[in-house]
């Protein structure tokens, strides 16, 4: 049994007091990867954006808001894990300036200076021991492999899941494992909960012990 | 039985494919109200932006993503209908520039240059026939009433309702209802289906027919 990290679905970035950017994600595939990861006997704790999907019974949930909301919670809890499954589309950018009370229309365009928020696979790749192993999901619109390698590369990531903007808040899905190595270690598509199971399958049989027996 | 528009939930405006601005909104207090309509034997339409509320069996629901796309969908039902509730949070502004493929963090920031979107209500004030009667919902965080008449002025609506931002994604509200004189016809607050029978009476009583006696 493993204790295992999974964050899940958008955070959000206010302007104002109603206003906000976000990251389409509806939570699914982070809570489908919950349910895999617990149906295989693991401990869960979810670190979940606002979304309205149901996540396992078993499973620790913890809500937050913001990007720095997430990545505190998961600086609480990545210690005591065995390993992170980054399945969350934080919001990367966050206005400099939020306003108290909600921006009035002025008929005149916004200009919004938008800085990056930090990077939570990025800051828990910083503090993990040697034992503990990374797992984080790139979306991307172009060059994905290419892409995913350097992200997994710039977080110190163990295995990467690709995927592509059609899996938003779809029930279906399409996705590619990758490792060290850029070798790909599956290609699994259709319904987003079969997905995960044979993503958590590839994921257990990469970093989690006892390890798979090598391919005779 | 009259037939009623009821825009409901928030729009996206998106950046990228990924990523979009959005308003708070959950579609609860817009379920809320075509229930509400429903039950007094009402032919209720709901655009509803994405969200995850179920709305009445007996309503037309059409479901829309950006705020043109919500008001695109209101002129083709508008013309047919006898009134309009306006419970939506369409998104307000919109990027100038919306790119193909995901924007690439760079570590510096980001200048987002946003332009207003069409004005809903007002839009289909502009093209409503004298019988047609307008119900705006207004949200504001400061000096409420006056902005609320000023709102109410600016789009020609019979009345206004107006809350505060604690009611976004809560289960309770708390609102009042103004007409055009700027008298206050209900304060109601509790549970959002609640005050959504309250206001839909009040709504009711002042613009369907047949017209509520006055009082004795």
């Amino acid at each position: 049994m493993s204790r295992i990290l999974i964050t899940s679905g958008p955070t959000r970035q206010h302007l104002d007091p109603v206003r906000y950017l976000t990251n389409a994600s509806s939570g699914q595939m982070g809570a489908a990867m919950a349910a895999a990861a617990v149906k295989a006997g693991h401990q869960v704790t979810v670190v979940t954006g606002p979304v309205d999907v149901a996540y396992p019974a078993a499973a620790q949930v913890i809500r937050v808001i913001s990007t720095d909301d997430m990545l505190a919670a998961c600086l609480q809890v990545f210690p005591a894990c065995d390993g992170l499954i980054a399945v969350a589309a934080p919001c990367d950018y966050r206005p400099v300036t939020v306003s108290r009370h909600k921006i009035r229309k002025t008929g005149n365009p916004l200009q919004l200076e938008l800085v990056e928020t930090p990077d939570i696979v990025a800051s828990l790749a910083a503090v993990k021991r040697d034992s503990q192993w990374l797992v984080a999901f790139a979306l991307e619109t172009e060059d994905q492999h290419l892409r995913a390698m350097q992200k997994l590369e710039r977080k110190s990531c163990d295995l990467i899941v690709v995927n592509g903007p059609q899996a938003i808040h779809a029930v279906e899905t399409q996705v590619d494992i990758l490792d060290r190595g850029g070798q790909v270690l599956g290609h699994f598509c259709g319904p987003k909960s079969d997905v995960a199971q044979e993503l958590f399958g590839a994921v257990a049989c990469q970093l989690i012990v006892p390890r798979c027996p090598p391919a005779s």
